[in-house]
């Protein structure tokens, strides 16, 4: 028996599976028929350094707190609390960037708030990288949004920029470094796209969710760029710089100057948060308060440090081999050309059958990523040590 | 300068600001202008006792795991881990209600989910009750949907039933235990909607937010009615029933059997969820797992029933000042006729100007609730009882 009522006909235009769902089948099935494979996962981009100790006391004390009536905490504020909000404002003053607190909203993820932005959306035209995080063009089309690429190759280094774009207001997404490539815009590439936005009057939604890698001559924040505040809504998160892909927390920068007519954008977003959502876990807010403070900064540091290595590691080995690629400084991700002309699958299962290695096809991250693959290296030293052991045998 | 992008137009059509966001500013005006009143709220749905100690001791447990590399956990699965899942299901067993984990989605929140469901339906008719938790009708306003309302009044009892309603097919929101005017549906009127769900093709959201507060003869859970697995998508929350509103956890279920031609709901919310949310903290789950075993049932009993004692306590005064009500047993909420035929507002500045006692104005839970006023029992036994001495002053 079927229900009568209508579905979201959008849903149909999007993928069955989450990309890295069929990725983690495929490995099922390979380890299930190879039960003694030392699989080595530089697939999907998620940390595996435990949480700083200053951060899983923040944890234990705020769990203290909730267990006394004195100190109890019921609903958080829907945009987060003052005290994390504060902290993040604070955290910009690095890159000389001033927000004010109540232009941060936090919440529980970058993938939920670049997920989500859509709904405060109208019925825009939308530019989105290829490749790039699937997110960004998964939300849309299920919103039945007009998609339009801006294509990244060998050529552009993977960083399309506006040039020949028909001039009209888009919403944009930016990610940089970039998720899958690795890639970095340089300061005046982000002035080029930030010129073109204030020109045609469209939005930007920049992930910077990989900022904290950086370590060369470029922006952390796209705010570092000249009249950002009036086009871009930048989005950041804990995963990456403090581990807390299981922990869960992020923010959104939403500008005071990013204004259509006679709306605030940032208040379609509170309204949106306010109507569903209802906060991040206090125990979660005070960890990522943690996080951010002197000691915690320096205890994150040390595994952002840890994962820049490992990416530099397998750098070196891609350069010895020849293997053309972007990434592995500034990113923890490393964005090679599939050697041989081999197809993205064809080269995961290569790999996959002769050296045990996960990595993730790049045709998953759009049309434009078909003959590439991403490695990851957010592995410890020794399976890194290991993974790059059995590349340099094998290819 | 303004953007010139396209905003989501159906926003206008909503209230600027969430209802609880007006309370709390007429609130704080009045304690500015008088810094020495005592001001008790029995006005937001928020809990005030402290998490159970197994709760707390789970975090904290949870957090050392994640403190060590050897138990460390990045990205929890998208729907919640087994182990939580699996309690849920076990949870039901209780009302003799047979789940699969498979059918239990994990989220951070029933307010997200009620919120969220809206993205996976489409353009359909929406039946909701009046008055009602205002998610419901905000979340369909903002995609657009064609909202009817089914009018809860003195003679139904705020139990509004489907005669007279066009036989179509809708998609129905049902709160029971009622939020706000702590009605409770029988299980002979479950059944009618039950029914008539089926005959039409209807799709039920069943929000069982308060079913822990049920001490009578009232199912705890919708699939308790025969069929209901067919139509309907069940929403709880850790919230009332754990004291989780600061700690953020529920869930939905999506039974195998709810299906639109030839997809499955729960392949569309798997695909939402997959796409706009990355799971619920590992300490979150862990403490929500605590909170489902035998001994934080017992513990988080204590508060329910600590709550239900001060429902009893403000139930007692209106029936001694002979104000007419809904609630107080079964539920947190009394929802009582203003008296001397005052409006919704007014006696809310009434009690807050000459008792300093907050509570919420009916009519901010929809037209039908004008003349309507919803007290809470969430307060500390001291401050309810202090309230109730004031009201009896005052009235």
């Amino acid at each position: 028996m079927s229900l009568n009522i209508k579905l979201n006909e959008n849903y149909s235009s999007v993928k069955n599976n989450y990309l890295f769902s069929d990725i983690a089948k495929k490995v099922k099935t390979y380890s299930e028929a190879h039960p003694n494979a030392k699989i080595i996962r530089l697939g999907i981009g998620d940390v595996t350094l435990p949480l700083a100790p200053v951060v899983v006391n923040a944890i234990k004390n705020a769990a203290d707190e909730m267990g006394k009536a004195e100190t109890f905490r019921g609903y958080a504020p829907e945009y987060g609390y003052d005290f994390l909000r504060e902290a993040v404002a604070r955290y910009y003053d690095k890159f000389s960037v001033s927000l004010s607190a109540s232009e941060i909203f936090i919440s529980d993820g970058a993938k939920s708030d670049v997920g989500n932005i859509v709904d405060i959306l109208g019925d825009n035209e939308i530019l989105i990288p290829d490749p790039v995080y699937p997110v960004y063009l998964d939300s849309n089309l299920m919103s039945g949004r007009k998609v339009s690429f801006i294509s990244g190759n060998q050529q552009n280094g993977f960083l399309p920029m506006p040039d020949g774009i028909p001039e009209k207001p888009y919403v944009i997404y930016i990610c940089s470094p970039n998720n899958p490539t690795g890639a970095v815009y340089s300061r005046a590439q982000l002035k080029v796209w930030v010129d073109f936005a204030l020109k045609t009057g469209s939005l930007i939604i920049f992930d910077s969710a990989y900022e904290a890698f950086i370590s060369g001559d470029y922006s952390h924040s796209i705010y570092e760029i000249n009249e950002a505040r009036k086009c871009v809504v930048e989005i950041c998160s804990f995963s990456k710089t403090a581990g807390f892909t299981g922990t869960r927390c992020a923010w959104s920068v939403f500008p005071d100057e990013l204004i259509v007519g006679d709306k605030k954008l940032s208040a379609l977003w509170s309204r949106r948060q306010a109507t569903k959502f209802n906060g991040v876990p206090y125990v979660v807010q005070r960890a990522a308060e943690a996080a951010l403070s002197d000691e915690g900064q320096a205890q994150c540091r040390q595994s952002v440090e840890y994962y820049i290595e490992n990416a530099r590691i397998i750098a070196e080995l891609l350069t010895k081999k020849g293997i053309s690629f972007t990434g592995g400084e500034n990113s923890p991700y490393l964005w090679l050309k599939c050697p041989g002309g081999m197809k993205s699958w064809d080269f995961f299962d290569f790999l996959l059958e002769n050296a045990q290695v996960v990595g993730t096809p790049g045709a998953g991250f759009g049309n434009a990523g078909e003959g590439y693959f991403r490695l990851t290296s957010f592995g410890s030293r020794e399976s890194t040590l290991e993974a790059v052991s059995r590349l340099d045998k094998l290819l």
